[in-house]
């Protein structure tokens, strides 16, 4: 089983806070040491790095946590490795482009006898379950919907109908992004937080660190953090229930 | 204009002493200030950095002098903006997915009147005729070849035709890869080396540094690099022909 963060914003705002806890999961805290990404939505563009070396050791995350990078869409995983060798193209979160825009998914779970019919228009590059979920979303999402990106309600409609059509299969937590909305799918751990005015301070379960929200922030500022395990131990975290599926937009879960 | 510099090797080998001096046009040497990007094959996978800050003040540029990386296929670009605002999403290498393989692009050039009709299953995120032209490229591949990835003597006759075809509509200076092969076209500049067994000592035209190939290689090493204006004063780079199309497998030219 793998961990996810996501970060979704009404401002461009650095992940260095929660992906520090988070990235401290992949070989020191937890076990999750078979690799790690993180993709950042910038405007339409994303940078995207992924690294099969455990995110403690890795010079790139090393790198994040000192350059923070301001985003309104971030999706990060640690792996631990259940289908698919330790392999760069393996590790999560993967890109696609759809209709002229990126699309970044990340997994975690176990997919069993898990074989979609794929036409050929997105095709995994590396052998994990978690990608032919990805390639299979974004097709089937061309073929209900043609060349044209949907409005944001009929498009989470279609990925509410596809993720539980996938969760027969297993375990399928996951979190994907247009670098708009974030959508996020639960079936057995996820939590999601609102941090917005009147901001505290959060104080990290993973790492000695507290970050006064209150200084580096302005009142209209609001982010939601989604991650499969809270980050934080003095802050109420909401827990999604097993089935669900939330759209994340402008730093808040819209009902849809 | 831009700047383009590729590598194809048949054994893993870091880029490092290359991309010192080509980094160095991005900004202090040269013009070519507004962005920059680097992808490297490693395996199937892909890791890919782009930025809109010159390469000479870019923390990530510094990152991977440092922590060297080993891959068969790089293909990196320093960009001086002409179509498409200083954005990430307009940053070279693009990247895409094609018969279950990444293929990596970057261009040189700039194409007048270049409005390929794009059939929707690659589709531009950026707004430069570089990314059109990849994209138009993939899209007819796929026309012409189905869902088969076809061998390499097909795959470039057809580059060969293509790409003839878009340097119709201006200066197309370009580099592609699969990750097996690289494919680089020539409208105006170009230039290419191979390094092998006897190993000798290079240095950079760019910046002051020397590199003794012999003690960082073994006889069996081979290292085509492909690179606008070449990089080394005392080494003897051979030019492309305007128009020309070659392909490098294991790192050096093969005759198709």
């Amino acid at each position: 089983m793998c961990q996810l963060l996501g970060m979704n914003c009404n401002v461009p705002t650095d992940i260095v806070f929660s992906f520090t806890g988070f990235a401290t999961r992949g070989g020191r805290t937890d076990e999750h040491k078979d690799g790690w990404g993180i993709a950042f939505f910038e405007g339409a563009g994303v940078r995207h790095f992924v690294d099969y070396e455990s995110a403690v050791a890795s010079p790139i995350a090393e790198l994040i946590k000192r350059c923070p990078i301001k985003s309104k869409n971030v999706i990060a995983h640690i792996r631990k490795a259940t289908q698919g060798r330790i392999a760069l193209e393996n590790c999560h979160p993967f890109v696609r482009e759809l209709w002229g825009r990126y699309w970044v998914f990340a997994h975690n779970g176990d997919l069993k006898d898990f074989a979609p019919e794929l036409n050929g228009a997105f095709r995994p590059v590396g052998t994990t379950d978690s990608e032919q979920a990805f390639c299979y979303l974004l097709q089937e999402l061309r073929r209900r919907f043609g060349d044209t990106h949907p409005p944001l309600e009929a498009l989470t409609a279609a990925l509410r109908e596809l993720a539980a059509d996938i969760a027969r299969h297993g375990t399928f937590n996951m979190m994907l992004s247009d670098g708009t909305a974030l959508f996020a799918h639960c079936s057995t751990h996820l939590h999601y937080i609102v941090r917005q005015y009147p901001f505290t301070t959060a104080k990290l379960s993973d790492e000695d660190l507290s970050v006064d929200f209150a200084q580096v922030t302005t009142p209209r500022d609001r982010v939601a953090i989604i991650v499969t395990a809270p980050l934080t131990n003095n802050e109420t975290w909401t827990q999604f229930g097993s089935g669900e599926l939330k759209v994340f937009v402008e730093g808040e879960p819209v009902s849809l």
